[in-house]
C-alpha cells in the first residue's frame, strides 16, 4: 500500500543530480536558438488527444473524470497540447514563434527497458511557414541540445516523408499493404519491406530494397526508370532528393558530421509531411530512438491547420544513454559539513554556517556528540572533503577549526576569514 | 474542445522566465543549506492520502483506476509522498536526511485567486530526531529561499503545537469545541476563539485571548495561575514556552528580524507535534500564507513513525507575492536577431548563428525579405537592440553587418570577430 505505483519511479538525490544537469545544459543550448519555454496542463480533454489518433490510443491513456464529468487525459506526448497552447494565446504573435517545453507525459504500457509509464520529455517547435533555413536551424537546436550532454556524433538520419509516400504511390498496393510496408521500414526491417512487395509488384522490389538500404540519386532514377514516371513528376521526386541531399551536406558542414539520409525514416505520426529526422543511439537496442521530429501541418477540427517544424528528445532514453557510456555530469557547488560539538552554541553554529553559505558553498549543519575525533570520522562516512567543526571554545572565541579531510590539515578562522577561504579565487 | 481544462493554466513565455527564475533562486538556497532533491511519482495509490485525512479528501482528489484496478490518485500534497520514498529507499542512510522538491499538486477545488488546481510547491524535509538547531537551520532555510526572491521582511511567524494543545487541554471542553477553536485560531478570528471558549469557561476567555493576541511569559502565567497549574506541568509549559523565545531571538540575530511568536500558528495537519511556523506576505488578503511547517511525527499505518521538521513553500503564491511587489526577477542572457535576406546562405548563416551562440548569446534566425530596412523594423518589432544583417554580399565575402539598435551603431566584422564581440568581457 506505501509502495509507489507499479510501472513509475523515485528518483534519489544521486540521480536527481544527473537529470538536472543534463535539463540544464539541453535547455541552455534551447535558449540560444532563440526557443523560449512555455507549460501547459498535466492533463488535457482526452478529446486532444483521441481526435488525433482514434478511440485505439485511450487504452494507452490514463483517462478520468473530474466532478463536473469531463473527460480528462494525463498528457501522452506534448506536441498537441502545445499546438492548443499556441492556437489560443500565441496564434497573433509574429512567425515563426520559437517555443519549447520540458515536461513529465504518461503512457499506461507494459514496464519494460526505456519505457515508463511517466515519463519526460524536451521538446522545440518552430510554428510558422517552412523553409529550408528553419528547418536546419531547428534540426541543428535537436543535436546542439543532445551534445551539449556529451553525447558526440550520434548518428542523425534524415528524410523526406512525401518522398517515400509518392514513391510507395506508384506501386499499385492497397493502403494496408502500403501501411505494412511503412511500419517494416520504420522498424528498420528491410526484409519484411521487401516481402510485402515482392507480393505486389516482384520487379520493384529488389530496386526499391537497394533504394531504402542505400540510398542514391542513381538508386531513386532507377525506380522511377523502372516504373515508367517521367517528365514532371519525375523531376520533381528528383528535386526533392537533391533538397534532402543539400540539407544532410549542411547539417554536416555545421558540425553533425553523422547525418545522413535514411529513408527508413518514416516516423508513425500523421502530421509530418515533409523533412523528418531521427537522432538515435544505437547502443540502446530496440529504444534507441532519443529524438524524433520533422516539417509538419498539424490539423485541429474547424480550426486553421499550423504549419511548422519540431522535434522530441526522450529525456528518459537519452538517460541511459549517457549511463551506457558513463556519462557523469559536472561537479556540483563545494559542499562542507560543519559540525556542532557541545549545546547552547547553536547560534553562533548557525551564524557561521550562514557566513560560508554566502560564498555559494553548501553547507550541512549537524550536531556530532564525542568530539574532534568523532566529527572527523562522521565527516569522512559522509563523504565530505572538509569539514568545519565548532565547540564551546571556539564560539567563546568566536573561531571555527576548519580541517580538510584529504590534506590533513588544520586551521582556526574567524568567522571573516571563513567567508574569505571559501570565496578564494583559488578555490572556485 | 481544444481549450485547456477549466481551473488549469498554460504558462506563456514570459510567466515562463519568472517562474524558472524563482525557482532557481530559492533551489540555489536549499541547495546552500544541504538540501538534496528528490522526485516522486505523479500519482500515488490513493490511500497514501486518504489513510491520514480520511475519505473526506477524495472530494479533492483526481481519482482513477488503472488498468490493474488500482486506485490511484494526483497528488494533492508532497510530504506523504516524500515521506514514502524515504521509508522505500533512504531510511538505511545517515541521519539526518535533507531532502527538497519541487513539483506540481493537483486539487479539485472551486478555481480562485491563489488557488489552482494544479498547483507547485518547493519543500524541504530534515528527516531523523528533532533538535533545536535542526528546527533552526530548517525554518532559516526557508526564510532564505524566499528571500532569495527578493521578498525581504516577510512576517515569520513561530508557535510551538503542543504547547497551545496543552493549554486547550486544560480547559473542560469537548473535542468539538476544542477543534472549533483551533480552526478560529487557524484563520486568526480571535473573537470566534474567544466565543467558543467563553461558553465553556467564560473565566478563562479574556486570558487565553490575552495570550494568543500578544504572546508573553507574564500572560502565559496567568492561565496557569487561573487554572491551578503548579508544580512539574507549570514548569514543563513554562520551559515551552522559553524555548520558543530563545528560538525566535535566534531567527532574530540571525537575520529573519520579522520572527515572532505567534500562537494562532496551529497548521491544520495533524502530524505536526512541536515547533510550527508560516511565513506570510499580508499584502495577499486571505490566501496569504506562502509557507508553512514545523516538527513532526510521521506514521503509515505498520511501520515506524518518522521524526523530523520540513516545510512546504506555495510557488504560485510566492509569485503572486512578487507581482504584488513589483519584483521582476534579473535579466536573462544576450539576444539577437539574425537576418537572412537572400535565398541560398543558408549555410553560411547559420554557421554564423553557430559562432554567436558559442559565445552563449541566444540567437534567432529568421529569413526576411526586402533589405537591411526592413531587417532592421523587423528587429525593433520583435524587441531586440541588436540585429545580425547577412545577405548575398555578406555570405561571399564571409562577413556580417552588425547593428546596435540603440547606439544606432554598424560595423562589419568576420565570423571570428563575430564571436569577440559578444565573448569581449565589457559586453557579457
Amino acid at each position: 500500500m506505501f509502495t509507489r505505483p507499479r510501472g513509475t519511479r523515485d528518483f534519489l538525490p544521486e540521480e536527481m543530480k544527473r537529470r538536472r544537469w543534463a535539463e540544464l545544459a539541453m535547455r541552455e543550448a534551447l535558449e540560444s536558438f532563440g526557443f523560449e519555454e512555455i507549460m501547459t496542463p498535466t492533463f488535457e480533454h482526452a478529446e486532444l488527444f483521441t481526435e488525433r489518433s482514434g478511440e485505439d490510443i485511450v487504452e494507452q491513456l490514463y483517462v478520468f473524470e473530474d466532478k463536473g464529468g469531463r473527460r480528462l487525459a494525463l498528457r501522452p506526448e506534448l506536441t498537441a497540447p502545445t499546438m492548443r497552447l499556441f492556437s489560443e494565446s500565441l496564434s497573433r504573435r509574429p512567425q515563426p514563434v520559437r517555443i519549447y517545453y520540458f515536461e513529465n507525459c504518461f503512457r499506461y504500457e507494459r514496464p519494460q527497458k526505456g519505457r515508463f509509464r511517466e515519463f519526460w520529455q524536451m521538446g522545440a517547435e518552430t510554428i510558422g511557414r517552412r523553409t529550408p533555413l528553419r528547418t536546419l536551424d531547428t534540426i541543428m537546436a535537436a543535436y546542439t541540445a543532445i551534445r551539449a550532454t556529451g553525447l558526440e556524433n550520434l548518428p542523425l538520419k534524415v528524410n523526406n516523408i512525401t518522398l517515400i509516400r509518392r514513391l510507395l504511390g506508384l506501386l499499385k498496393v492497397d493502403s494496408e499493404t502500403e501501411g505494412e510496408m511503412l511500419r517494416a521500414l520504420d522498424r528498420g526491417d528491410t526484409e519484411a519491406f521487401e516481402n510485402a512487395l515482392s507480393t505486389a509488384d516482384p520487379r520493384a522490389a529488389a530496386l526499391y530494397r537497394d533504394f531504402v538500404t542505400s540510398p542514391t540519386e542513381k538508386a531513386l532514377s532507377s525506380i522511377l526508370e523502372q516504373q515508367g514516371v517521367e517528365g514532371g513528376i519525375r523531376e520533381e521526386l528528383l528535386r526533392m532528393y537533391g533538397n534532402l541531399q543539400r540539407m544532410v551536406e549542411t547539417l554536416r558542414a555545421l558540425g553533425a558530421q553523422s547525418a545522413s539520409i535514411s529513408p527508413g525514416v518514416v516516423r508513425g505520426l500523421d502530421y509530418y509531411d515533409g523533412v523528418v529526422f531521427e537522432i538515435e543511439d544505437p547502443r540502446l537496442g530496440a529504444e534507441k530512438q532519443i529524438c524524433g521530429g520533422g516539417e509538419y501541418v498539424f490539423k485541429f477540427l474547424g480550426k486553421e491547420p499550423l504549419e511548422g517544424v519540431g522535434f522530441a528528445i526522450g529525456f528518459d532514453r537519452l538517460l541511459l544513454s549517457l549511463t551506457e557510456r558513463g556519462i557523469e555530469g559536472t561537479s556540483e557547488r563545494e559542499k562542507v559539513l560543519l559540525t556542532v560539538l557541545d549545546e547552547g552554541i547553536e547560534a553562533y553554529a548557525l551564524e557561521a554556517s550562514l557566513r560560508i553559505r554566502e560564498a555559494e558553498v553548501s553547507v550541512e549543519v549537524l550536531e556530532v556528540k564525542g568530539g574532534l575525533r568523532k566529527a572527523l570520522t562522521t565527516a569522512l562516512k559522509r563523504g565530505y572533503g572538509k569539514v568545519v567543526v565548532i565547540g564551546r571554545r571556539e564560539a567563546e572565541r568566536r573561531v571555527v577549526l576548519i580541517r580538510d579531510l584529504k590534506g590533513r590539515s588544520q586551521e582556526i578562522l574567524t568567522l571573516s576569514e571563513l567567508k574569505e577561504v571559501f570565496t578564494a579565487p583559488s578555490r572556485r
